[in-house]
């Protein structure tokens, strides 16, 4: 199997899944219990802690562990919403192509008498930083931008964005879930108060996350209890996993140059061979994306059909968002780059990962096209497309 | 080391850890994906969810996952109330002693126009049914109720509070951390609506968990985000976690005799050891009581300073709960069976598992016992008892 679909996830690394099996074997006692026994889980919690922190530019009491991505999206958002709140702030600015974790939970805000503006991410899948600027309102007191989109893997202007929420005194979160361990992200550098991670995304354990928030920034709880995490996030620590999100994300960052050195040209060359295909598209800017997305649009396709033949030519890879997938309707992501529904509903997600080759590429591009070409081949949408009967879109 | 604190957390089983790390290495899928490989981590999901839902009675529909009990908790109780506001019920009936994830969650509801009434659990940590239908007034909307409490023990009348709440068609709730995989549990049979239980407190994994909801009650989502979970609970799934969980939780309730058969009496030998230390008392009923749990005060020491001896000797145990240790406020448990603050401090909580020999429990009897003494040599509340200063109270 060709696996490319690392964006909804990862396969965990070896040293991630030996340390998490070392410490269920000999370190699994209750942190926070007083005896050395529960100490040393303690300990090895705080180094994890300490560990996360230095590799994005933090402090370690400035990281919270959480359940994964959304979790830490919730809280972030429901944080700010609630500290803005109380000085009469409910306005929050994000944009249209955001993971549904920050969508859904917008939404929810909207219905407690919040406003949110959405800003438009054009057809690179990139916001405008001045656009973000000319939203800022008085009562703005959230922005909350992805770092890395999650179909089109489009690389934001976080640090940018984060000068501007600091110039005007506004909170600033980003959904980092697609970006950390697969691009350099400093979250001093980058000017962000708020960021979420999850662990699966880079090669650690599925079920962990995190959620950094700069000092003086005071949580809302999402789960009520214990006293854990400061009092913020209770629950049993997960220690095991979060210390194997830990060392996944210390290989990681280790690793980002070989990673981008590796996967970019394997990504452009992918690109480039399905652009090959007549009246393809590639999704969000050709450039400032990961190097481990290619995103293409095929019109008259179903990219369903598209995903099983691949699946039979053992391919694993996706439409877009996993989240999603089951739902009929187009990825809000591609409406929001501006892909009309038609074409939207014949996109192909590949998110490649380190163990692929250059074989491995064009053997991706020959079966694209192979599986194109045979779909259009019985497409009523295709035949009137052809027939000039309706237009060409791309 | 005598680990005597499995109800702070048990050690993953061999069974458990070897499924988790097998499905780590063959089955990472996203098991919301289309492909094989997705759909392979799907349908281990999914048998997941049916076995966790035959042990205890329970339909797999009915079965939500989660990052854990706390979580659950939190879900069960905000979603009972959310349901019960739409109706103008806004009246919720728990009890003094339940788990803070219980109790905090309360405490948020209160703030936003909830009542609540705290049933007391008397001096055997025992709520009294009629107690419970006394209570019930025309706008309640939920009764919680632990089933077997995470200081003490105690095993609540919980088939005849579900049958109370049945005929008065108000929610039943209950936090069954402490009684899954312990005794046995049966969410027909006990006439449960909601249940919460966490995997890592019956040798499954940390960080997962799981809501039992009976059909037709609509959940209010924690965190919101993806379609996962019936759209209830956003996130990855995780799967490996999660049949790890369901693996240990049927590995608990195949064994759950030999569990009883094996540990009621080491439990009751230790119980009768730690009797013969002057002015010590059992907390919670001697015999309505999990298995694995013996809970005493001392008069005239401190909890803290016992277990830190303990742990010299190679003892393992807790003073109460966990989740709330580095907290200098006695127990609201004990305080809750009437101890006075003075004696709640000075508690001590083993909690056995299943490794336990009869050497053993001898062990920590005599460690405790010379503990005791050796620690009231010169405790000056001691000192003042014994001189007729101040009065014994146990």
């Amino acid at each position: 199997m060709i696996y490319a679909d690392n964006a909804a996830t990862t396969k965990m690394s070896k040293a991630a899944l030996d340390r998490m099996v070392s410490l269920i074997g000999d370190t699994y006692g209750n942190p926070s219990s007083l005896y050395t026994f529960g100490q040393k889980a303690k300990e090895e919690l705080e180094k994890a802690r300490e560990e996360i922190a230095s590799l994005i530019g933090a402090e370690p009491r400035e990281i919270l562990f959480t359940s994964g991505g959304s979790e830490a999206d919730n809280q972030a958002i429901i944080s700010a919403a609630r500290l803005g709140a109380k000085k009469g702030r409910k306005h929050i600015i994000s944009t249209a192509f955001e993971h549904h974790a920050v969508l859904h939970t917008l939404n929810k805000l909207e219905k407690e008498g919040f406003t949110v503006t959405l800003l438009p991410v054009h057809e690179n899948g990139l916001v405008v930083p001045s656009e973000v600027e000319d939203a800022i309102r008085e009562d703005t007191c959230l922005v909350t931008v992805m770092y890395a989109n999650n179909e089109i893997g489009t690389i934001q202007p976080i640090r940018e964005i984060g000068e501007i929420c600091r110039k005007h005194n506004v909170l600033f979160h980003t959904d980092a879930v697609q970006a950390i361990g697969h691009i350099k992200v400093n979250v001093k550098e980058d000017n962000i108060d708020m960021l979420s991670a999850s662990g699966h995304k880079f090669h650690g354990p599925k079920g962990v996350g995190f959620l950094y928030a700069k000092k003086g920034i005071s949580l809302s709880n999402l789960i009520e209890g214990g006293a854990q995490e400061r009092g913020k996030r209770a629950g049993t620590e997960n220690v095991p996993g979060i210390v194997a999100m830990a060392e996944a994300l210390k290989e990681a960052v280790a690793g980002l140059d070989a990673y981008a050195a590796k996967l970019t040209p394997v990504r452009d060359r992918i690109i480039k061979g399905l652009s090959g295909i007549p009246h393809s598209a590639l999704n969000g800017d050709a450039v400032r994306r990961v190097p481990s997305n290619i995103n293409f649009c095929f019109e008259g396709i179903e990219g369903e059909s598209l995903l099983l033949l691949l699946d039979d030519k053992g391919i694993a890879a996706s439409s877009g968002s996993a989240c999603t997938s089951g739902s009929l309707d187009p990825s809000h992501v591609l409406l929001a780059i501006g892909r009309v529904h038609d074409v939207a509903h014949g996109s192909l997600r590949l998110s490649i990962g380190e163990d692929i080759t250059e074989a491995d590429a064009d053997y991706i591009v020959q079966s694209v096209k192979e599986i194109v070409e045979y779909l259009r081949g019985f497409s009523p949408v295709w035949r009137d497309l052809t027939a000039g009967k309706t237009k060409f879109i791309l």
